[in-house]
């Protein structure tokens, strides 16, 4: 994008800067977020200037954190998207229904990104929030929505990721993925276990926009060793469908 | 800032164009953004454009809305701050037992701003979230915060804020608001019926650092019908407070 005159890259350089902070201790020093962003110390440093002018950014010595302002943008979002607003109380029910953690979320560059979830106080190590970012191919949410693309924007899913396995049991073949996918279109919905990470199960299933199109995923996570697979069948489907219903009434 | 060579004008004007979908329908044109933020159209086009080509926005016609890829702004401060990371376990728990919302919110700007909430699905007309700010005068949260303030930066916040009553109950009154302060630190908590929203109450508790100095407010809010203010003190205080004990400890 480098040489678009209608391009603002110093917009572009300030969020990076703000991104920079994901998943990071609180602070971080003008040289790390060079280092992490690519972007020349001279310039983060005038990005930090004005984030902190504007209040979204604070300093202590030479360490600068993000401020709570920041949630202001997310916000901006959240209050302008309706099935962001709507989805709360509805994931909040089937969470306090299952005993489990819910969440929604969409596909975004090659990932599945939470645009809702109720979580469950007792959570395993996997930290989630709105806003937070996993990748498709070995997530229940991401498999759900993979299995409903076109070839075509598939294609162009398997051309640009890496697959990568996180645990034994990651599927990372191509081929064995489009075999699950067509298993996900006939069932109508997944279960994913210990793909992610050891220890955790999950089923999702999709979300229809009044297209017919599967625009979202919805999911219950759980331990493996306490849910098994045929409770989540039995259990957790049902409930799960409902409000995957309930949700697609939601979206345009 | 005009005029200051650091300040990044097209960061923050890119930052003013996210910020003007906040509370709107989904969709907004560049004329309304323009009307909205003050901002030229000219230059209002060039931010939705570098929005778009970098993913956080989008566009139908004549229409632009932003993505969720917008979550992940309000993600990098929550995925970098000790507390917000740590705040919602503790709030789903308090919520769950009271079965009712419970919300964490800190001052930016006269306003308070929700860090971390956990909402029971009654909800009132006020659909907050995280990111959500509310004034600080006549809302639970916002008055413990106020109270426990220094009395310079109470003086600059009367200076600049402009008291509303919002329903007949409002104390609008800087000299009855210093009172209840009083009364604030006195007692170590507060309860608000209908100053924001008629047929609301709610409580709020400090949160302190490790220094001693408040820095957040934890709360509680009902349907001012259902529950009582007597009900609030006797069977809702011990557990807000022992929230705020908790939530302290991961303070700095």
């Amino acid at each position: 994008m480098t040489g678009d005159p209608n391009f603002m890259s110093s917009l572009a350089r300030g969020i990076a800067v703000i991104r920079a902070f994901s998943d990071q201790q609180r602070t971080l020093t003008i040289s790390q977020i060079s280092h992490k962003t690519g972007i020349p110390r001279a310039a983060v440093r005038r990005c930090l200037y004005s984030l902190k002018q504007l209040g979204y950014a604070d300093s202590e010595a030479h360490n600068f954190r993000l401020t709570p302002k920041v949630l202001t943008l997310g916000y901006s979002y959240l209050s302008s998207t309706p099935l962001a607003v709507s989805a709360q109380p509805c994931l909040n029910n089937i969470s306090r229904i299952l005993h489990e953690s819910c969440s929604l979320a969409v596909m975004d560059s090659n990932e599945v990104l939470y645009v809702s979830r109720s979580a469950q106080s007792r959570i395993m190590s996997v930290a989630l929030n709105v806003g937070s970012r996993l990748p498709a191919y070995c997530t229940s949410l991401g498999r759900v929505i993979l299995a409903h693309m076109s070839e075509e924007a598939l294609a162009q899913y398997f051309n640009t990721v890496t697959l990568r396995a996180y645990t034994d049991k990651t599927v990372v073949s191509q081929a064995k993925l489009m075999e699950i996918f067509a298993t996900i279109r006939q069932n109508g919905y997944v279960i994913i276990e210990e793909e992610l990470e050891i220890g955790l199960r999950s089923m999702a299933v999709p979300v229809r926009g009044a297209s017919g199109k599967v625009t979202a995923a919805l999911n219950v996570s759980a331990q493996a060793t306490r849910i098994s697979s045929k409770r989540m069948r039995e259990d957790f489907l049902a409930i799960l469908q409902g409000g995957a219903q309930e949700l697609s009434a939601m979206l345009p």
